[in-house]
């Protein structure tokens, strides 16, 4: 089954990436790692797939351009072979029992390229965790906004995706960060409470989520301490084995 | 005024920013350019404020960073003077007819730190232009994507949101993304014809979009040719002086 890690740069997926991998392996599994950012050096895993075999942002960074531009530029070249990376990574998926892919670092080159959303239209089911760190929920309409996030992701790769907070041994009160994440209901009462245009925004956009998507359940991760990867691991057994069902 | 040009990268911000600041120029107004992107080169205006005087991208890569970590580290030294920017750009308000933000090349760095938040958070009323170009828009959901997308940059970061198309010189069939974006009822009879779950989620996001957030006129712009820039700044000034509708 193929697990795929999205988030923007730092929200923790190389980490995880490597992390939740080991942790597969030492269950008995077998597993394939797919890296598909063009600017990254090190890795906590030994890539089977990996675009730096075709390019990398650095080389084109020596052409000339900024970094902002040589990332997109990277994507743009790799494009040409996006069809041989769909066969590569669904080649490896039936080899091994989890393929991980670990996304390019910046979120859009993924999310906003043709790169990304033609990869993941390609390949058989994948799973998607969208993943975003505690640093970015300080008021509740931020809580709105990372929720939605997940149904953005799937609306633009067509993948099933489970949000999950990484990060978690960052925190002294998870407490309160589930409570504005895992109950709608109570998020949407306090962001009723907030007088600004905003607040109003968030207000309705959090109100119409359980009209949008089935009710999907928050993932709780740390890559530091391995919580929440035994709830990772059901949630991905549930996708392949009961057709989607993450409530 | 002050508005705000955000997209990601390869959106046309820049090219935009320095075209229609020297459209209002010609046209007898004030203009001040601030530049928010640490990782860029060359600018087409000439900037009042300017990120860079504190902190580029190159010089933290030459302190062994990659380009996506040196990126949002840049975001992270900035953000401790935070405070000074946005008294900057205040006074440059004051002092101009307009005052012309160009936010960072990738858009996550803006949208998802905490430096862009906070500055668009103390900045006085500034009305945001959400850029995305023709080619991330190939399939009915991408279009849905796009007009939720500007929503989430109204939502995370608390200002009146107008989406635009960028680069039309570069498309024959404009009327087609017309069609798409001008029309709810339309796209959403579209979306209803496709049979997967991606489909069915565009679908419900689509058809909700009307009870979120009232109608916002979709801009078409092109640096090129200055289409779309008679519309762009009629609607900053309906902003300023009729309280925010942008029907």
């Amino acid at each position: 089954m193929i697990l795929t890690f999205i988030g923007t740069a730092g929200s923790g997926k190389t980490t995880l990436s490597g992390a939740f991998g080991r942790y597969l392996e030492e269950s008995g599994y077998s597993v394939g790692y797919v890296n598909l950012d063009t600017g990254v050096e090190d890795l906590p895993y030994p890539p089977d797939v990996d675009v730096r075999d075709d390019v990398t942002a650095w080389e084109i960074m020596e052409e000339g351009y900024g970094p902002n531009g040589a990332i997109v530029e990277s994507y743009d070249r790799l494009l040409q072979k996006v069809d041989a990376y769909v066969s590569g990574i669904t080649k490896l998926a039936e080899e091994m029992d989890y393929v991980i892919i670990d996304t390019p670092g910046q979120m859009e080159t993924f999310l906003f390229h043709e790169f990304g959303v033609r990869l993941m239209e390609g390949l058989p089911s994948p799973l998607t965790v969208y993943l975003f760190s505690p640093d970015i929920l300080k008021r509740p309409a931020d809580f709105c906004f990372s929720r939605f996030f997940s149904l953005m992701v799937d609306l633009r790769i067509g993948t099933t995706t489970a949000p999950a907070l990484s990060k978690i041994d960052t925190v002294e009160n998870l407490d309160r960060y589930r409570r504005f994440l895992d109950d709608i209901d109570y998020l949407t009462s306090r962001l009723k409470l907030e007088p600004s245009t905003q607040g109003l925004l968030a207000y309705r956009m959090c109100s119409s989520l359980p009209e949008l998507a089935p009710p999907t359940r928050v993932l709780y991760l740390s890559a530091v301490t391995g919580e929440g990867f035994d709830e990772l691991e059901t949630l991905a057994y549930e996708h392949y084995c009961t057709c989607g069902d993450l409530t």
